[in-house]
C-alpha cells in the first residue's frame, strides 16, 4: 500500500530535502507541491538537482488539491504555518517543519517568536516531534510539531542526562557548530559564501536563540524543576550538519552508560567507543546521528559531543521519519541512506 | 535472488562508496572487504560514516575467501590491479576501477602507464565499462574495465557529436574542472586542504594527462581515423565533481539534437534545455550526468557542458550500474538515489 | 607629500579592498568615504575587518565635501556612475573602478550594457585603465576606466601575442574560472555559501558576457581588423582569484618568448618558467599576476594561463596603482604586499 | 638603520609567513633561509606565492653563516628547535616559534612533550613571548619563546579577568575552533581537502592537547594558585583563524571593563563594543585580535570570544612583534597590514 503526500512550501532546503528522501521511499508518493513565490515553476527549475524526477508544478498552496491525500508535510517560514495549517482539510495528517507548535504554553511561544499564537485549538492536540522520545504519541497524532535543528541535537545529548539525574542541572554548556543551510535559502548578506568561507562566528550568545525556549520547556519538565542552559551557536563554512559540543558534570563513566543503555535500540543515534569524537562529516546526508563522551582532566567532568544533519536527521528526515510513524510504515522506511563521504 | 560480492581495496574513497550504493541496494551482500594496509580494522576506523552498517572486518586480499562470491569489484590503484585480477578464481564476476584493463592496446598502455601491461591475456576480454555504449558486450563479459572519471565525462560529450559526424575532429577543446577526492585518499602535499582551499589550478596541461589515452582510443575507433583532442584539467576547491566544458566546431542546433537523440532513453544521462549550464552542485553524491549546450556568438561553434560525480557516475556507481548488468538484474538498480543539494 | 582621497561606494567589495590598500600607503589620506545606503554608519559597522583604522563616517554623495581632495576613487555599480562622475568637481582626478568609460565607442556600450551612455563628453577624456598598456595616457588622464576583472586578465595573455602577431585570431578560446566576489555584495541566490560551495558552473557561456565588449575593443584595435575570442567565465567556490585558462594556436616557443618579452621590465606581471602553471592561491590578496605557458601535444598549440585576484590586480589594486600614477608617485607604492597564503 | 634576519625552518607554513610579513617591513633584510628537507631549492619553489621577492636559496642549517646576522627566527618542529638553538652563535637573538622553550618547569615540559628537556641552560634565560603581557622582558631577552596559537587567543581572554579576580577559577570552559594550517603543513589524512571540507570535530578533548601546559603555568602563576581550565579545541574547514568562546563566571559588565581596561591601550588587541560577537573572517592574515563580551540570560555568566589569525598574531606575527621589541625597533613596525576581506 503506498500513500500520497503534499509538501507545502517545497522551494526551501527542508522542502527540496524531503522531496530528495521519498524519492527513493517505496510507499510514498508526492503528488502535491507548493511554493508561493515560485508557482508555475517546474522544480527541475527550482531545484535542478531534483530534474530527473516525475513531480507535480509547483502551485499555490490557494491552488492545491487536497483530495486524495493522507498526509502533509509543512515546510513553510515560522508563523506561517499556523495560518495555513489551521486551514487545512480535518482528513490530513501534518507534520509540521516550522517552529509555530513546538511550545506547549502559548506564553512561551509568545515570548521567544514575539507574537500571540495564532492557532491555540490546533495547539493543544500537536506532539512534539523528536521522535525516540515521543514515538508513542506521534502514531498516533494528527499533528506532529517537527522540532528545531539545533534543539534535536542538544536534546540527543541532554535528555537521558537529565532523566536519570546524572548531571548537575545548574552547569550545563552547549556549545553549538552550525552549518549555513540551517538558515534556509533566504537573502542574507552574512549567508554569502564571500562572507561565510574562511570566517567563523557565534551568534545569537548569551541566551537569545529561539531553540532555547524548546530546551526550557523540554528539560524542565524532564527534570521537574526549572532547567536553563548555557546555549551559544556558531555559524561555520560547510552547507549541512551541527556539532554540539556539552559540557555536563558528573561522573564520566555514568554519564556514557546512560547514554549508551537509552540508544542502544535505537536505529539513528549511533554511540561511539568511549573517548572518541564524532565528525559532522561522517553524518552528512543522512538520517544518523553520532554521540561521544570524552572525560574531562578534571574529575566529575565530561565532555558529550552529538553530529548530526540539520537538514535530515535535524528537520526532514526527522519529519519523514513521523511520517512514516503516523501513517503505520516501519519507522525507518526510506531514511536508511548511508551518508555521502567525502 | 541476492548475489554476494566482495570489494578490493576497500579503505580508499572509491571503495568506501561502493559501500555506501550497495548499503541500500537490494539484492547485493557484501561478503568480503579487502584493504593491505588496515587489514584487521573494522570499516568503522577507517570509514567512521559506514559505522551504522554490519560489514565484514577488512582483510588481505591473500586471506579472503572467494567461496560463494558471485562479483568482485576492485578498487586497487593503478598496476597492481593486473596482478591480483589475473589470480582471482575463475567463477568471478569482475569489475576494475583501475586503469590496468582500460586500454586495449598494450603499446597504449606502456606509452601512458610507464611499463609493460602484465596480464596480457585478460586484457584482451576485458569489455570497456562506458555503459551506455558497451551495454551489450558488459551484459555478458567476466571483466570490465571501468573507464576513468574524466575520461567518462568527455566521453558523454564527445561521442555522440564524433559518431554522428558533426564536428570538427581536429578542434576540439575539453577544458575539465576536477573535484579532489579523484586524485584518492592520498597524502600528497597539494591535496591538503590548506593548500587547495581558496585555490584553483591546471595541472597535466598539454596533453600529458593519462586519460588522453582512453580518449584517443575510443575517439579514433569511433571517427575511423586517429582523433587528437586538447584536454586541460583543473583542480577545484570540491570534494566530488566533474565538471567539463567542451568547445567544439560544428552547428549548435544539430549538436544539441545529436546528443538529444543519443540520450533520451537513457536513465542517468540528462540532458538540460539548450542554452542552460549545469553545476556539479546538482547531481553530487548521484549517478546522473548533465549534459549542456550552449551556442556561441561565432557561427558554427558550441560550448557543450556535461556535470557528473567523480565517485558515483565517474567510477562507483558506474561499477555498481556494470554489475548490475552482468548479473542480470536491472541497470539501475540501487542507483536512484537523488543528488544530494546543498 | 601626501594626497587626500575620496572612496565613492565604500560599502561594497572593491571599495573595501581600497581602503585596505590604502591603509598602509604612506602618501594617501583617506578623507571622505560614500556609501549611500549605509550614509551615516562607520566603516567599522560595515566592514568589521577595517575596525582598528580611523575612517570618516560614511556618508551620501551629496553630503560629501570634494574641498581639498585631489582624487577620486569611484567604486559605484554600473551605469550610476556616469551620471555620478558627470557632476563631480573639475579639480578632482578620478579613477572610475565601473564599467561607464570602458568601452570608446557609445555604441558598443549601448550595445553591452543595454542603455545609451549618458555622458558622452567625459567618455572622450577617459583613458582605459590597464595599466602596463596605457601608462604614458594615465599619467596626464584626469578620468581613468578601470578595466573589467575578467578582460584584465585575457588582455594580459593575449595582448602580447596579438600585437606581435603570433597566434591564430581566429582560433581563441579563453576559458575562465572566478571567485564569487567578482560578483559584489549583492544579495543573489547563486551567491550564497549553501549554493556555491561544492559547486562550479558555467555562466553567460557563448559570448554573451560583458567583458567581451572590452576584448572586441582592444583585441580589435591592436590587429587593426575585427578579433572575436569565444569566453566562458565560470563560478567557483572560492572567494578572490580568476584563473584564466586561454588556447591559442601558434609555435608555443614564440608565445613563451614574447610574453617574456613584454613583461620582464614589469614589477606585477610575472612569468613562470616554460611549462609551469600559476594558481589562484599563489596571488591571493595581492598585485601580482602570474602567467604560465604550456606547450600542447598537438604542434602549433599552446596553452597559456594567467592568475590574478579579480579585487586587487582586477580592480581596487589596479586602482590604486593608476592613482599613483596620476598622482606623480612611485607606481608600486602601497602594491608590493606579499599573497597571502594559506 | 636596517638588521639583518635569518630564518630556520623555512619551508614550513609560519616560516613563509614571516617572509610575507618581512617582504613590507621597512628595517629587517632577510639574509638566510633554512629548510632541511629542501636545501638547494629557490622559495619561488617551495612557495610559489613568495615567487615576486628576491630570496636567499634554501639551505641547511649546517651550511648557513651567522655572520653579520642580528636575529634568528626559528620555526622549526617541535622537539628538534632545543638542540638546534642550543648550539647558536651567542651573539644572535633568537624568537623561537616551537614549543620548545614555553614551558619553564621542565617536568612540565616532559609531561606535556613526552621526553626529557634537552636544553635546560637555555630554558633559563627564555621568556615567555605573549607580548602584552611580557613587553619589558622581552626588550631585553636574548631568547623569546613563542606562545602556542590557541594559548596566545586563550590567554588575551582570561588573564585579565584571573588577574583581577573577577572570575571563577573553578568554572572556565574554552571551547575552541582551530582553522587548519596551525596543523603545518603536514601529511596527514586528516587534514586532506577531502576529509576536512564540509567537516568539523573536536579532538584532544578532555585535557589532553599539549596547550594546557601553557594555560596551567600562566593562569596558575597569575593566581597564585592551581587553575586547570576546561579546553576542547575544534577543527573547522577554514585555513586561517582561531576562534575561543569562552564561558566564565562573574559579572558581565565587570568582565567587559576589566578587559577595555587591560587593552584600551594595545596597538594590536581590540575589544568590540559590549554584546558584539568577532569573526576570524574579520582578523585573517593580520596582527589584530577582536574580543567580544556577551552577558548571558544567566546572572552572573558571561561568554567572551575572541578571534584571531593563528599563523599571524598567534604565530609569526606575534614572532615579528618580539623581534621588534629585542631590535629596539616600534613594535608595530611591519605589522599594521589590514585584514584581508572577503
Amino acid at each position: 500500500m503506498t500513500y500520497n503526500v503534499a509538501i507545502l512550501g517545497a522551494s526551501g532546503y527542508t522542502g527540496a530535502e524531503l522531496v530528495r528522501l521519498i524519492a527513493t521511499h517505496p510507499r510514498l508518493n508526492i503528488v502535491g507541491l507548493s511554493g508561493n513565490s515560485k508557482a508555475g515553476m517546474a522544480m527541475a527549475d527550482v531545484f535542478p538537482h531534483l530534474r530527473h524526477l516525475d513531480l507535480p508544478v509547483l502551485t499555490t498552496i490557494e491552488d492545491m488539491s487536497f483530495d486524495g491525500v493522507d498526509l502533509v508535510f509543512c515546510a513553510l517560514p515560522h508563523a506561517t504555518s499556523q495560518a495555513v495549517i489551521s486551514q487545512l482539510p480535518k482528513h490530513l495528517k501534518i507534520v509540521d517543519l516550522s517552529a509555530d507548535f513546538r511550545l506547549r504554553d502559548p506564553a512561551d511561544y509568545e515570548k521567544w517568536y514575539g507574537k500571540p499564537h495564532a492557532a491555540l485549538e490546533m495547539q493543544k492536540e500537536a506532539v512534539y516531534g523528536l521522535t525516540e522520545f515521543y514515538r508513542d504519541e506521534i502514531k498516533t497524532a494528527r499533528l506532529v510539531a517537527g522540532t528545531g535543528c539545533n534543539a534535536a541535537t542538544g536534546q540527543y545529548v541532554l535528555r537521558p542526562l537529565i532523566a536519570a539525574g546524572v548531571i548537575d542541572l545548574d552547569q550545563i554548556v552547549l556549545n553549538l557548530m552550525a552549518a549555513v543551510s540551517g538558515a534556509g535559502r533566504s537573502l542574507k548578506e552574512n549567508l554569502l559564501h564571500a562572507e561565510l568561507s574562511e570566517g567563523a562566528h557565534a551568534y545569537a550568545a548569551g541566551g537569545t536563540h529561539r531553540h532555547l525556549g524548546e530546551f526550557d520547556q523540554e528539560f524542565s519538565a524532564l527534570a521537574g524543576r526549572p532547567v536553563h542552559i548555557q546555549f551559544t551557536p556558531h555559524l561555520i563554512p560547510a552547507n549541512r550538519g551541527i556539532l554540539a559540543t556539552t559540557y555536563v558534570q558528573g561522573d564520566p563513566k555514568v554519564i556514557y552508560d546512560t547514554l549508551v543503555a537509552a540508544y542502544q535500540d535505537e536505529p539513528f543515534i549511533i554511540m561511539l567507543p568511549m573517548g572518541q569524537h564524532p565528525s559532522i562529516k561522517h553524518i552528512r546526508a543522512s538520517n544518523f546521528c553520532h554521540i561521544g563522551v570524552v572525560a574531562d582532566r578534571i574529575p566529575g567532568r565530561a565532555i558529550v559531543i552529538a553530529a548530526l544533519d540539520n537538514l535530515t536527521k535535524g528537520s526532514s528526515g526527522q519529519a519523514l521519519q513521523n511520517a512514516n510513524l503516523m501513517l503505520g510504515l516501519p519507522e525507518t522506511e526510506g531514511l536508511m541512506l548511508a551518508p555521502v563521504f567525502p
